[in-house]
């Protein structure tokens, strides 16, 4: 045991692994509460390294995360330098653009660079008189039982041991943390990969950092079985994707020279292609990322160790939700320590998996779905009407029918609610639009009578 | 490379990590095809040590287990040792006694010891010039780009290198080949706990080494959210196995003292209670097992490492089918070997796991199907008529209907065709059992003509 286990409750040190972006949120969140907190990252600073090692380069802020920042006083500063994406912008392959909006006027999800992200929160972290972090400490062995951590100090070589009262484990989703807890009896766990990779690519800025894609817009570039997103950055160039299946006739394995890539992006993406001045060097020097799902539990070990973020429920994607939905661990975990008290973590602990595991199981299939939404739905014209036919229902309805993209992007509903939602919407939808060809036969009485009697059956928001 | 790995490919040795049940058949399978094989196995030799870690005593063999012995010649010297049971014996809480017979008259799956039938494979290898086994050899790292098994000498302590040119992982549930394949890239893992766990029991031999018990069934005391099960041994005691909750009101957990567990087993097991002088010994002295479910793939890694048996797909016991699934992947290996030749492994290997994986995936299904079926279904009377209902309907189109234990037990048809057959057979039976009140009722023209009515759609097998 520390020896600062022994001192009353409040000075307690609380011991963090993983100084991410969720990582470094809960060290703020906990020290804000009084608590002191031990801040372990295996990585050297990003402040000073500046890498980044495999992550993307722009995250998609929303609501859940937005208020998970405000909750430590950080929200306005992060805001100043994000862009607004007030929604998509389809791209068909002969350069044809179609809009759909996210959301009502005003709303938006924000783009916003990791890095940046991450090195305030880490400034913020450890400016805090609470919190010590060390950097370049790498978790070697977890003795769940005897609460103590064995860490490699990179830079000098040495290994010390750590003891702790509370461990949280916010390590991602290769989490140590997890690692140990995965070989204790009757621990479920899976990790799901899909059968697609990522590529992370660049449209370059215009003359004087002018944007040469409508800025406030997440752009798409839906093809079916792959497709290309692309998401502005500040100095008016936009951080591309490619998601692109490992394997088969159209695939990284089939392109494999840059004559390949340069005629695949001039038959499929020829409006972006000119704007890629080194698409065929990143295609090559740029690692191809894979895209796991992770599922596991339980989150806690005994009353002494609780996963949060991707540690516990990494996801792909597609909703640009993964650290939204780690945020929102901070938030949920804040609010348990509001209700509980903090010294009764036993209660929390136990609170906050029964709590968030269902919304990380609902959060890990709609990502799944957002997916082949973009790739593919978002370029059926079917799609698109349906979508404006939902937006006139929820005019009409608006108690009882909440857009599930505006649930999961703009409210603070349980994911597993929105998800539920969104899945008797579907239905409701399936029902209803044999009979639209038009947005304006949602007008017609026969319609009108249909949506009438469907929201009969629906339950008031 | 091992310098072995330099001579002709049908002088190369191959290495099987795993010396049990399928680690050891494997070996001999191998051998006969006039490959050197060298056998590594983590446990010391169970001849000596007659250790047995966590496993159950009695073993299900049924036909794929059965077919898989013939071919490395020594089916018959274990059927010696086996007791057919003909069917189940179900056990109401008053002590009445139902029958349902496994098969058509003739058919049994074998009640057989599990250390004896590992014995005698060992006997079998070692006795081979090809086989070269180890024990005590526990894997510590895979370099499975290098090629190289780095093991520790249990008895010695000394730590050893062995390269290899093909590894064939057949160490279990919880192998450390898949162990090092599941930190590879994109490598899809599943562990899954059922929330119940297992205690074995014994029901002690009669007079004179007399069964107590029929000795010819498998007997089952059914009890909707558990059960007890009893499987015969030669020397007239019988195996019993209580699978039961973890938790809850009525579980292990709620079990704490021996007047506990004697009460409980009065008012559920009262029959067998008097048979089983030595239950709370055993109770509080034998360990509480977890069920799981393993999931993973790929089940090779490059054309050098192939998994076979529980490290690829374990699953829970209740269909009997663990052995027999991971003996019939020795049949399928050396039926590819047959086809493709002793030195296409590339071929082979993907194969394999292309053949293999959709079976392991239904027969992991149908496990947690037939758990639901034993320990609930099989004590109404409603699913006892079904039962009866659909061996008439088998009867009448034989080749249109076989039933779905019989095709998993008394078959070789792939466990996927099975499963996928049943799960059609269910939804005749959901669709017919409300016309049917008695056995009587099927002969009526009605239900005839129903009968003769869905069987039109059920292409002949």
């Amino acid at each position: 045991m520390s020896d600062l286990s022994s001192s009353s409750p409040a000075a307690e040190p609380l011991t963090v692994m993983g100084a991410g972006l969720v990582g470094s949120l809960l060290s703020l969140y906990l020290a804000q509460r009084g608590h002191p907190v031990r801040l372990f990252e295996r990585r050297p600073d990003p402040r000073r390294t500046g890498q980044l090692e495999g992550r993307s380069i722009n995250l998609a802020l929303s609501d859940r995360g937005w208020r998970a920042l405000e909750g430590v006083g950080v929200a306005d500063a992060i805001r100043q330098v994000g862009i607004p994406m007030y929604g998509r912008t389809m791209h068909d392959v002969h350069g044809q653009l179609t809009y759909q909006p996210y959301g009502q006027a005003g709303q938006a999800i924000y783009s916003v660079n990791r890095g940046h992200l991450n090195r305030t929160l880490l400034d913020l972290a450890e400016a805090h008189s609470q919190v010590q972090v060390s950097f370049g400490q790498q978790c070697l062995h977890l003795d769940l039982k005897g609460q103590q951590l064995q860490l490699l100090d990179t830079a000098s070589g040495r290994e010390h041991t750590e003891s702790y009262t509370r461990l949280f484990g916010t390590d991602g989703a290769f989490s140590a943390v997890r690692g140990a807890m995965q070989k204790t009896d009757r621990y479920d766990y899976s990790q799901h990969y899909l059968e697609y990779g990522y590529k992370e690519l660049t449209i370059e800025a215009g003359p004087g950092g002018s944007w040469l894609l409508e800025q406030n817009s997440l752009h798409i570039w839906p093809r079916g079985q792959f497709m290309m997103i692309a998401l502005p950055n500040l100095d008016g160039s936009f951080n591309c994707t490619l998601f692109f299946p490992f394997e088969g006739p159209v695939s990284f394995a089939a392109l494999q020279t840059p004559a390949q890539v340069q005629e695949f992006f001039n038959r499929e993406f020829a409006d972006a292609l000119p704007l890629m001045p080194h698409l065929t060097k990143e295609f090559f020097e740029h690692p191809t990322g894979s895209l796991v799902t992770i599922r596991c539990f339980p989150w806690k070990y005994d009353d002494d160790v609780l996963l949060l973020g991707d540690a516990s429920h990494a996801i792909v994607p597609f909703y640009g939700q993964g650290m939204n939905a780690g945020f929102e661990d901070c938030t949920v975990l804040n609010q348990l320590l509001d209700q509980h008290g903090d010294t009764d973590w036993p209660t929390i602990f136990s609170e906050f998996q029964a709590q968030r595991k269902p919304n990380a199981d609902a959060m890990a299939d709609l990502a799944v779905y957002n997916f082949v939404e973009m790739r593919d739905r978002v370029a059926d014209p079917r799609f698109l009407l349906q979508k404006k036919i939902e937006a006139k229902i929820s005019s009409l309805y608006p108690g009882r029918w909440k857009p599930l993209y505006a649930q999961v992007t703009f409210s603070h509903t349980p994911y597993a609610e929105a998800w539920a939602a969104g899945q008797r919407q579907d239905a409701i939808m399936a029902r209803l639009m044999p009979h639209i060809q038009t947005e304006a036969d949602f007008d017609t009485p026969e319609v009108q009578e249909r949506v009438r009697q469907e929201m009969e059956q629906v339950a008031g928001a």
